[in-house]
């Protein structure tokens, strides 16, 4: 392989972003000397020193006295989340919000659910359906199971009257919990109560919630078309 | 309207808790006094007293000696989320990156990412269409823009060599963004790029940042069927 001749600082620049771009130079690694650079691009000590000197000052490489110089890992952007109770998503757009439970009952969930809720096999857990409006038309339909082991109050509490994301906000300080994002397309029964054909592309949400450790609630949450979440960098 | 008669301090508790969720009662609102709910309940001033108790120690109400309950305003749930870039993702998901720019032109972007990036009518952008891939697979198109005017660099920049989603954490610190998660099915040419039918729900990122106040870049990213993004509460 023979290297360009490369004359110019901003040239030297641009090639060596290349290389990390490219993963040629990979985050972390040392890269060559400034001698060695200098004569890989036919060019002086001084201009590669003026090119990983503008890296270094972009944070893109990270140079020391006597270890040389190594390739930064770049960043990653951080982004932040509030998730608010689906009531107040509604309220927020200036809508009325509705609730309806479709289904209820106790019985033993799917394997990966009681795997999440951390059940042994054929042990129950409450299953609620049921589907959160705006202004009257579908806006979530929530397909959640809530481990009686951790919140055996559950099973007393009228879901037909209050929601369950409201309710375990309210009695269950949620602490941790792990949230998947991802886009399915509608089954039948849920393009009918979501009001869209099947096959149709919806966001969906799925949550595990914890309290102090333990599993409270895994959930399902299919967005009706058009749905967007928002963040802020 | 007749109210139920409560003898317990828990039906009462759970009465509360429906009227909070059912919206009867707002986050925010003052709720009747004790003797007023005593008598509404048909129990004793005492029943109503532990009831509002353990809904303050829950963090529902908020009871003020003088100023009387209110109803709280129930927190958002708030996730951290972490976005590396494009080779990153890949990487960490133990697979080899590659990258492939499908498309390159300077040009007039339509009205919606012109006023995104704040210009004006007939104003020229950078154009570049491109594909990321994980061990050979499809696994992000991204269609983006940047603005040169806030990085006129961009236009010398070896982008076929270089993917933008790096070469920008590089050459530009992108302070702030906004960003935007949804669902969409997969167009004919979108479908064709990525492997799958058209139609096929995909995971869809908008993203726009912005650089001490100015639009640097505005992307749709369209992830391959499958994808799921995680984050943790």
């Amino acid at each position: 392989m023979t290297a360009p001749r490369l004359q110019s600082w901003t040239a030297i620049v641009e090639e060596v972003t290349r290389r990390i771009a490219s993963g040629d130079w990979a985050p972390g690694a040392l890269i060559p000397n400034e001698a060695d650079l200098a004569a890989e691009f036919g060019c002086s000590r001084t201009t590669v020193n003026r090119a990983l000197r503008d890296l270094a000052d972009k944070g893109v490489l990270d140079r020391r006295r006597k270890a040389g110089t190594r390739v930064r890992d770049l960043p990653d952007s951080r982004a932040r989340l509030d998730i608010p109770i689906v009531r107040k998503q509604v309220e927020r757009r200036g809508a009325q919000h509705g609730y309806h439970l479709l289904h209820r009952d106790h019985s033993a969930p799917p394997p990966a659910i009681a795997a999440q809720l951390e059940l042994e096999a054929g042990q129950k857990a409450l299953h609620l359906t049921s589907l959160h409006t705006a202004d009257g038309q579908p806006f979530v339909l929530e397909d959640r199971w809530i481990s009686t082991l951790a919140v055996p109050d559950a099973l007393q509490a009228d879901f037909a009257a209050c929601n369950a994301n409201e309710w375990l906000v309210q009695n269950v300080p949620l602490s941790t919990g792990e949230i998947g994002l991802s886009a399915a397309p509608a089954g039948a029964e849920e393009a009918e109560v979501l009001g869209c054909a099947p096959g149709t592309a919806l966001f969906r949400q799925d949550r595990l919630t914890r309290n102090a450790g333990m599993p409270v609630t895994a959930v399902t949450m299919l967005f009706a078309p058009g749905y967007r979440m928002r963040l802020d960098l």
